[in-house]
């Protein structure tokens, strides 16, 4: 217990001191920021060798930790992934402010409405040993004018060091308050639950990681929090559908990148064309090695496939495996995706106007897709320039989120003495 | 043990089946949900007598069980009371629609993006003994095409009930399944805990009532919480004021309603100022009977002045007591707003231009007023045309919120087979 008030205090400080340098950032001008995010992206190319090394280090603790090698590959940097992150920031640099201006009206009284975008005020971020996020997230925040605190995973803590101290120095050299910007550094799980907790310096946190992290998040943080990145994604092939425009598709929202999100879970197959579709879907799947568990009438056109179970339709696999399910109209399409899916991206391949219709009004999703892959869900490809994260909660933002996700309103009231 | 198992199955069940009933209001046309609004705003005015029975059983009770005055004039209902209710249903059908429209965008890949407006989902609003607020919560909800769950206080039950059936009938008329409107018909404080922990079936709860009620609903609900309503409002009377027009608004600020959340609960006063001001402002605040709770320099100028304490300054009295605190300028005075405020309204008395901007950008709070009262904030005030509440949280919706607060946005993207 004299560990946790330790750990209490040490959060608590850190918290308050970022809540008070708050105004600093919040008020600073449009060139202070961007010249603190060239500046950033400066010095990680300056500093590049004390990044590499820390990262090294780093990464030995974690091959020494056994963690799997996906994570040590997210974790580890080199001069071409440095650069990324640099480059990164100077396009952030490029973006449009979306601080300030707004919608002004008078009312009959006389009285002048101003509606402003400001800041959100301190931002927290929760996420796993991604070292590009540490740089990324912080650097989103500063665009916007938000105060932030960063805790990421504990895998990554040398190199967050590295980059975190670098990025102060950048906020001071241009006259901002470094203490608007902290890391955690306390990567024990304790630190985790007391920082959910401060709620009067906190004003939204945001996890961004996997589903673990999200649902430790969601269920026991104080302050309001944006939901992100939880991915059980269907595509719905109808009978109406061009076979070879589902294969390509299917094959793509599944095999091109199964780690991500956006990448499809469950196929959902009419019967009309489920003896068509089926073999040649898994025939291109082939050269990924993809793992088919089918229901009872997808296992007599696929034989050899698995059974899919309950279990399978509501896991997001984020690997090479897939369920599915064939099913005798878009209803039962749309019933089996609104029971199982976790509002994120939904597809129906069809060349039918009413079925496509039923599909983007009936299903509950951020993203419905009529006739592409649901691998375009993202801040980029939607054309918003950066991206903070994936929204599947239906409050403030929804969707992929862009540098707006990260602002609040504030009306501004002009008057000369009127009163109610 | 037993009985709370109970609870939970006919909470769940009840939740269960609004939620199976959200796409019949959802999918619902703009026609329909005007006529199911001017139907149930007749069927009240039809109704009247069974509405006054039943409310004079809840009043009768409330009396029985020394519910205080000011809460039974809230629940009692009368013939004017119940005009205004439907009234108030009848200009909510003229308002214009908030659902569909939106952006739409090509991407260079071919893919077309539109941004369209839908309703939140399932909408549970937990409200205190005011009957009008069944009717206008629930009205608020089905222009927008949510579903409703609606946990009123156990003091209006036997009013709430009638209204509900009405509205159920009004529902049910148009073609819209009557399931998608619920009341929570247990009033127990286990059932609003229970009714909290439904976040498969709830996509937002609003709270909508007093201090206790909302921290509850911040402190314990599990799905998205909007928070509304805590209003600790200042009033700041600048060296630069114009005198006269700082002892209008601020009586009006404090005086004219001190019931509600944008009215002023402490006033701080230049220094230079103080002595011109306070003695003037205490003149007019004598027909109110006001108490004044003072500093000590507030003391000196005002004689008989109770002592304000710390807990003054964090207090929403909603009643005719004010605490004032004499400061030495517009930072003094921004500092003690930004550490004792809710976030809601605050407002400053100048002609200084500086001290204006300053004001208003450093304050931390939904409306920030310049020379006008705080009693402004509101949502027919604005011009909103109606109201959901008044946010003081930072997400998706702060200060006064129209009906644009109940939807969120959803993305529709048509291909012709893209892939990434």
């Amino acid at each position: 217990m004299e560990f946790t008030k330790e750990i209490y205090d040490y959060i608590e400080q850190l918290c308050k001191s970022v809540k008070a340098a708050e105004s600093s950032i919040a008020n600073s001008s449009l060139p202070q920021r961007n010249n603190v995010l060239a500046r950033i992206a400066q010095k990680i190319l300056d500093n590049k060798e004390a990044i590499l090394e820390a990262n090294a280090i780093d990464v030995a603790n974690a091959e020494e930790n056994g963690v799997i090698p996906t994570m040590i590959d997210r974790l580890t940097l080199n001069e071409s992934r440095i650069k990324g992150i640099s480059d990164a920031l100077l396009e952030l640099v490029g973006l449009k402010d979306v601080l300030g201006g707004g919608d002004v009206w008078t009312r009959p009284n006389g009285i002048e409405i101003k509606r402003v975008k400001v800041p959100l005020g301190v931002v927290a971020i929760i996420f796993e040993a991604r070292p590009n996020v540490t740089v990324d997230a912080a650097a989103l925040c500063i665009k916007t004018g938000n105060a932030v605190v960063l805790r990421g995973g504990k895998e990554a803590i040398y190199t967050n060091r590295v980059f975190v101290a670098l990025m102060k120095e950048a906020m001071k050299e241009e006259g901002i308050c470094p203490e608007a910007l902290a890391l955690v550094d306390n990567t024990s799980r304790e630190g985790v639950s007391v920082l959910m907790g401060m709620r009067q310096y906190i004003d939204v946190l945001i996890p961004r990681g996997g589903k673990g992290l999200i649902r430790n998040v969601v269920e026991n943080a104080a302050m309001p929090v944006i939901e992100t990145g939880a991915g059980n994604c269907h595509l719905y092939v109808d009978s109406a559908a061009d076979i070879d425009m589902a294969v390509k598709v299917a094959s793509n929202a599944k095999n091109q990148r199964p780690s991500v999100c956006n990448a499809i879970e469950t196929l959902l197959v009419h019967s009309a064309v489920a003896e068509e579709f089926l073999p040649k879907f898994a025939e291109v799947s082939k050269q990924f090695d993809l793992e088919i568990r089918g229901c009872e009438k997808t296992r007599k056109i696929l034989e050899g496939a698995k059974e899919a179970t309950e279990e399978d339709y509501e896991t997001e696999y984020d690997d090479y495996i897939i369920a599915v399910k064939v099913v005798d109209g878009v209803e039962e399409a749309v019933a089996h995706i609104n029971k199982y899916n976790t509002k994120h991206s939904e597809g129906i391949i069809t060349n039918d106007i009413t079925n496509a219709e039923y599909f983007k009004k009936t299903v509950d999703a951020a993203a419905v897709y009529v006739n592409a892959s649901t691998r375009f869900t993202d801040g980029n490809e939607f054309g918003f320039g950066a991206e903070i994260g994936i929204s599947t909660q239906k409050l403030h933002a929804r969707g992929p989120m862009g540098l707006e996700a990260l602002t609040t309103v504030k009306y501004l009231i002009s008057g000369n003495g009127q009163i109610r």
